[in-house]
């Protein structure tokens, strides 16, 4: 259930399709985040540019500006930054509490400028998120962005708790997912435009994505998701697959999962794949993007073929 | 530079001077914070209580309502709430770094629930104090709070960027010192009440609160702190009484600060304060409190009293 894989961003389409705007404005975010990492002395500066450059899909910045259309001026790019900011607190300190040397190819700032530094630079950026909307006196932002920081930590604190335990079921698991991963899309569409349908739409591709997510850790394959199969295993976070393959194997039921080493990780991955599990849930994936995308049949032919395009960037991150 | 230290609080004139008011208004904070940690499921909850029911002298939340003054109403025991919070956050993720197994003689998240469960149980309670200033509108409060948000993680940085490193001076370690402490001391007296006064009274007492917090971990005695004497110095943290000793004594300028271990460190600690060191740090903080007073020159006698009482307190608590 790690959040992100090392998978180059599928949103070339996107762009293309919205070029009379959306890159231009995408530029505006990347100069904003720029400037939250700098005047802060210079080791921050170093760790903060080290997390943006480390870039990532900006697939939550790239909700809102969706979200708020061709229109989108200042208060969007700011709501962009900010949830971004957000984002990458919560992956810094992930990474603190992983240990993780690399993410997205690159030494996390954990590892090069050690746990206390991270820990402080995943703070700075998720207050400096609140500040730059603050300043702008948007509230309504501030809102829901806290809200979901809210859903953020909950999430994470649920998977600690439910560490190791093959007894959760689905729902809880799906519960999880919602705080965890979806709530931050769900903002993302929220903050670019107050519409439900937007939210909704958001909720079902970042559901979605932590699925899929969860499929390419059991599946791999290592060179493409720059980790070794089974790492979610190894931590003890119980995720779907899992769920869904012990009720059809005894054997996988009755694993001590806190007795795993890579190698037994590995061979436990392939007893998952075996059940037809993962080709279960990639198609449960399936259906909660078409259902996100049902939710926007409202919308203009040009702009619901955006959202179509970023929900089937999801989708083709791990066909 | 251990943030707090085991001394219990000597807020009790305090109470007894504002019997009328302050102790109601401090009761619905504390029934506040405890909302806070209820409804997202018992693990959390049971962090959450822990840490509150740690307790602390509630100084931050005490300075709002004080510079709120008697007709403090919701807004004020919001805000009170809120920053602390964002403190206890700040405690908690603290605990995390320095793996400590107590505070305030109870067990720590970290050492209890796990580094992981701590660590998103500070973003929690973060997450938390803004959405509760968001939920009642009060941007303003949004602001100073994730601008002090902002100094804290930066002053924590400088401290980690400054570590083992004795040629850091006076200027740089007070600068340190207000943006780990005296910022969100400033911040507490602002969210009571719009008045630069306050806020200069705030900080000038936040500044002489880390000062004689950095004497007492060179002086303990550790009955009464709560830990080993020297604790700052095995972290590598260079504070103004080492700054100050290390300009009189030759021996303590050469001294390895890497290769400290208990003993030896307690012996640096009994050589700095041979120099004088600690009479001069704390002589300098008296006078920092004496500063922030006069600030409050203005004030009504019945007011200005109360707030002669904290100053006093935050020195009592070392005398």
């Amino acid at each position: 259930m790690t959040r992100h894989s090392a998978v180059p961003p599928p949103v070339t389409a996107v762009l293309d399709a919205s070029s009379r705007w959306l890159p231009a404005r995408l530029g505006e975010v990347e100069e904003l985040l720029r400037e939250q990492g700098a005047g802060h002395g210079e080791a921050l500066a170093a760790d903060a540019a080290m997390t943006l450059e480390a870039g990532g899909k900006r697939l939550r910045p790239m909700l809102v500006l969706l979200c708020a259309g061709e229109a989108a001026g200042e208060r969007a790019v700011r709501a962009a930054a900010a949830i971004e900011l957000v984002h990458m607190a919560t992956l810094v300190h992930d990474d603190v509490l992983d240990a993780a040397p690399l993410r997205r190819g690159r030494p996390t700032v954990a590892a090069t400028s050690g746990r206390e530094r991270a820990t402080a630079t995943g703070d700075l950026l998720f207050s400096r998120a609140f500040a730059l909307l603050a300043a702008a006196g948007d509230l309504r932002a501030i809102e829901l962005l806290s809200g979901a920081s809210v859903a953020l930590a909950r999430g994470e604190l649920a998977q600690r708790q439910d560490a190791y335990d093959l007894s959760i079921g689905e729902r809880r698991y799906l519960e999880r997912c919602r705080l965890k991963t979806a709530a931050l899309f769900e903002c993302a569409c929220l903050l670019g435009h107050d519409d439900d349908s937007l939210g909704a739409f958001g909720a079902s591709i970042g559901l979605a994505f932590q699925l899929l997510d969860d499929v390419l850790d059991v599946s791999g394959p290592p060179e493409r998701t720059g980790k070794a199969r089974g790492t979610d295993l190894l931590d003890g976070t119980v995720t779907l697959p899992l769920i869904l393959a012990a009720d059809r194997d005894p054997q996988i039921r009755a694993t001590d999962l806190r007795a795993l080493d890579p190698a037994s990780a590995e061979a436990l991955c392939e007893r998952i794949e075996a059940t037809g599990a993962l080709r279960q849930v990639r198609s449960r994936a399936l259906e909660m993007v078409a259902e996100g995308k049902r939710r926007l049949a409202g919308l203009q032919a040009d702009r619901r073929r955006l959202f179509d395009l970023v929900a089937d960037g999801v989708v083709q991150r791990y066909s």
